[in-house]
């Protein structure tokens, strides 16, 4: 199975819903989305379709077991069956959300997603990479459920807060270090519709090749096995994070052409100057091993899989032993104090 | 994939569990089972491999949204990777739990299976289907989710209590009623690890033919669209309300020879006599319309796939409206009323 790519605009979205195959909508959708699009988004009018809709909280807050148990429960009470659809509308919170509990309402039913987010147009959803926070870290408990379609309205963004446009960018720059000819999209300053839609078809291809993330599919976690630590330590922003991420490697492993070229790259897409949230303080290294440790993307208790380059468009994976992780972060402790970008 | 299923004994079963491949063994056992069988099953001295135990809570409490987040949150905090293995050890509801806990726990690892429940041995885990149940009803969150392997060892039998005994053989008379060739072994009185072994390969057979539950895999479901109802109301065994729920699917269809080869098997396997938990009072057909509603075998809003036999080993599905179900029971409900099995 392989996800359906639609570029539309907002308002053929109802006649697009419409054309489902079941009698049946789930829709969850993020209830800020639902007040600034209410008129666009009217589901009363569906035609032949029954529709029942759950506003979910913001952002993360949606990805708890709590969420999970209200809003299954309040499916399940209302007479669902196995031929529903769901479709999420929202940021990748609200996906990751929604694409679990299609994935276990009555051991799974199909379900779309409309991104409303940079983020989620170019990150979520392909490869159906679904799943919920525990105590314990993000991503911990979940499944691979591939949506049916993806529907892009590139015109939410019109409405997108600018801390979110930022998170955004900063995938956009990963799948820029990650593939040269989106780097030279960003490079030569091309329409964003353009950038996102080669980010999207990057992940299809890399997901058709590895769809149980077993081999290239790790590429796409450039930046994040630090960027999951620092998003929760410091609170900011996923984008933020990953390119933050991405830095430590390249500073760990030495590569100022690396680190030049993310600069760039941030520039012609008009992010930053972004300084760390650390500034003139210590890496708190120790915080980071603890979510480290928690990384799923560890595959053996002393190592973890770092996604570094060769050079912008080639990435490899390599296998590293924590404490040499430790070790090197240690090692340019002063340059990570200090550094803007 | 498919699940091997190995026969073996209690003392064999330490050199299996250290075969397998992995450096990390999770494992979710009743209880009970590990009380009874402390020293047999002692897991501290498996070489290579770092063990992590989840004693599971009783039965059915075990499938709740409250259990799944102490047991994720239990293993995620103790330093686990995707590469672990786990063992679940138990009846039905601890596979059931396990099975999801293993499908969604980073998002999916493997896991194997040790059924201590005649009910297990025969019902559970072939298939993949696992899952805990919502408020609102039983099973109604899951995924398919194959064991590796399941491991078979009668001699758990030995200490199973009657009434689990019951319900295990409930679930056997089932396969009796949809194979031809069970209900010969029942009738000729065959050893039950034989008869076992049959509804095993029964089930892997309609399994393999039909994993998404689409086709033939509903064959398996014979009884259950009124049983899950009546174990629900009357707090009844699974295998006791299977049985029931059954012989008022012959009696709303006016079959009285199926209702009579029931009974013959029943007498064979040494069950019975058995009377129905309402007997002397009326059917409570609007609660039993309450589950009925629930249930994740509906496939349309109106109608039902309920599970008949042309004779004894060919079974077909019958979709039936809701409507008419409630009709047939009250037409019969003289019938429904007082008898016994």
């Amino acid at each position: 199975m392989s996800t359906e790519i639609l570029s539309l605009k907002i308002d053929e979205l109802h006649g697009e819903l419409e054309k489902i195959e079941t009698d049946l909508l789930l829709i969850v959708i993020d209830h800020k989305v639902l007040a600034l699009y209410d008129k666009e988004l009217d589901f009363s009018t569906i035609k032949n379709k029954k529709v029942i809709i759950w506003k979910a909280t913001d952002g993360e807050k949606t990805k708890s077991l709590a969420e999970y148990e209200a809003c299954t429960d309040y499916f399940l009470s209302r007479d669902i069956h196995r031929r529903a659809h769901l479709v999420a509308i929202g940021g990748g919170a609200i996906s990751d959300f929604s694409g679990f509990v299609a994935a276990t309402l009555l051991r799974g039913i199909s379900w779309s997603v409309i991104p409303t987010t940079l983020l989620s147009m170019v990150d979520a959803s392909i490869g159906g990479k679904v799943g919920i926070n525990s105590k314990q870290g993000k991503n911990l408990l979940g499944v691979f459920h591939e949506p049916t379609k993806i529907y892009l309205c590139e015109s939410f963004l019109k409405t997108l807060p600018a801390v979110e446009l930022i998170s955004g960018k900063g995938e956009v720059l990963k799948y820029g270090l990650l593939s040269k000819e989106i780097e030279e999209l960003i490079l030569k300053k091309a329409p964003l519709a353009e950038i996102i839609s080669a980010c999207i078809d990057y992940k299809k291809m890399i997901v058709l090749k590895d769809l149980k993330e077993a081999g290239e599919r790790k590429f796409l976690n450039l930046g994040h096995s630090f960027g999951h630590g620092l998003e929760r330590i410091y609170q900011i922003s996923h984008g933020e994070a990953v390119i933050l991420g991405t830095f430590l490697i390249f500073l760990m492993n030495d590569r100022k052409d690396l680190i030049l070229a993310l600069k760039e790259l941030m520039r012609k897409i008009e992010l930053g100057p972004l300084q760390s949230p650390w500034r003139g303080k210590s890496l708190p290294v120790d915080d980071l091993l603890y979510y480290l440790n928690k990384d799923k993307k560890k595959t053996e208790n002393d190592r973890l899989d770092l996604i570094l380059l060769e050079k912008v468009g080639s990435p490899f994976i390599q296998s590293t032993e924590i404490k040499k992780i430790m070790g090197l972060l240690e090692e340019r402790k002063d340059d990570i104090k200090n550094f803007s970008l």
